[in-house]
């Protein structure tokens, strides 16, 4: 790759979709640079932006002119032309397809519900918009029904999602799960067996997996800060 | 490939999905049999069948004993495993993302809102409950932007959406854009640019797209009559 420009990623780090995409650039040493596209000032939609990526969405990448949306693609796209260790995405097709029936999967399940909840929880008392505490409760019980269905069909006695190493699955999926903590939700909390997952995974991302999420700690700090004023220390 | 038995599928054909899948294993002549498992008597929620596939959806793809569920995962599974002509899901990693971007991009526009228009249109006055006429408006308004999307992101001026030849897009996509066909509503009709697509997409796969979209054809003429009593014949 003699001559080959670092990757740039056009990211925000409260995307969930985002920090899995960073994590996997740090952790496979990919080198990169990183421009941080301020979602809550919109600049996704900036007339700049769009003539980046059309869609005015995040995260974008772009290496050597060739520009790519999506980060289940972007993912499967790195792992392949950087050539990084094969537990992230395997060749073998059976195994290849189980990290593809996960990340279809995400899509309808837990990306959908996970934002809802950001949405209800955040992104609307932010706007000083009534929260729907109905449809809320409605979108918690449909996350618990995804819940189980990842511990019970996806990751059942295995070590992780899809087999006994990590793949792109499971840094989708962790990003995923740590949404909520924005509002001080741990939704794996009362789930031991998801608990010991998302700490295998976690010990397996080291460092990169916190660097990521520092935008989702401070988030969960001033949330919880706001929600007990005599406290300004804020817990798990 | 010796003593390898034909892959089973199990599918519906009333799912966009579920034709996709059929498509592609005739085009591609691979050997298969086809259970089919009825959506409208709900047997993919039968004990029996949850045993196969316990998140209870179609389709479902066993081969050799390997189950597979998610039509993304199994095509792509397809398409590798028996090493199709690589315009479907090309190895350049260039050209395979776009493939991937497309697939990811599809779950949470044309799928949803597809789907929708589906459920107001076709499966609620089936069930005799209340159409939403509110709701469908704004399905629709949605459905135009990602026609929009489609269009000018995706096919620009392309032949086929990821480039010169038809991919897995193009026929997840073609699937999609028939469903609506059931209530007699042609969405591309003012679109002259992806009905020229649609062409090629329908040439390119000759019989084996009219053989999988019977069904669509049947739900259509039956809806088609009941609007106009007078007339037993269909229009496209």
């Amino acid at each position: 790759m003699a001559g080959r420009q670092a990757v740039k990623a056009y990211l925000d780090l409260v995307s969930q979709a985002c920090r899995a995409v960073l994590i996997f650039l740090k952790d496979n040493k990919i080198p990169h640079t990183m421009e941080n596209i301020a979602i809550r000032k919109a600049q996704q939609k900036t007339p700049e932006f769009a003539k980046l990526n059309p869609m005015q969405k995040l995260p974008v990448l772009e290496d050597n002119g060739f520009v790519l949306t999506e980060s289940d693609a972007i993912l499967k796209y790195l792992a392949t032309a950087y050539n990084v260790p094969d537990h992230w995405y395997p060749k073998l097709p059976e195994k290849r397809a189980r990290v593809d029936e996960y990340t279809a999967w995400n899509h309808a399940n837990m990306r959908t519900h996970i934002s809802s909840i950001f949405l209800h929880e955040v992104l609307l008392p932010r706007m000083r918009q009534p929260a729907n505490s109905e449809k809320l409760k409605t979108v918690l019980a449909d996350l618990d029904g995804t819940l189980d269905k990842l511990e019970n069909v996806f990751l059942k006695n295995q070590a992780f999602l899809c087999g006994d190493d990590i793949s792109l699955a499971d840094l989708l999926a962790v990003c995923e799960l740590m949404q909520p903590l924005c509002s001080g939700r741990d939704i794996l909390k009362d789930r031991p067996k998801l608990l010991s997952w998302r700490s295998r995974v976690q010990s397996a991302l080291s460092d990169s997996f916190d660097e990521a999420h520092s935008v989702v700690y401070q988030i969960r700090e001033k949330f919880t800060a706001k929600l007990s004023p005599c406290s300004n220390q804020a817990t798990l």
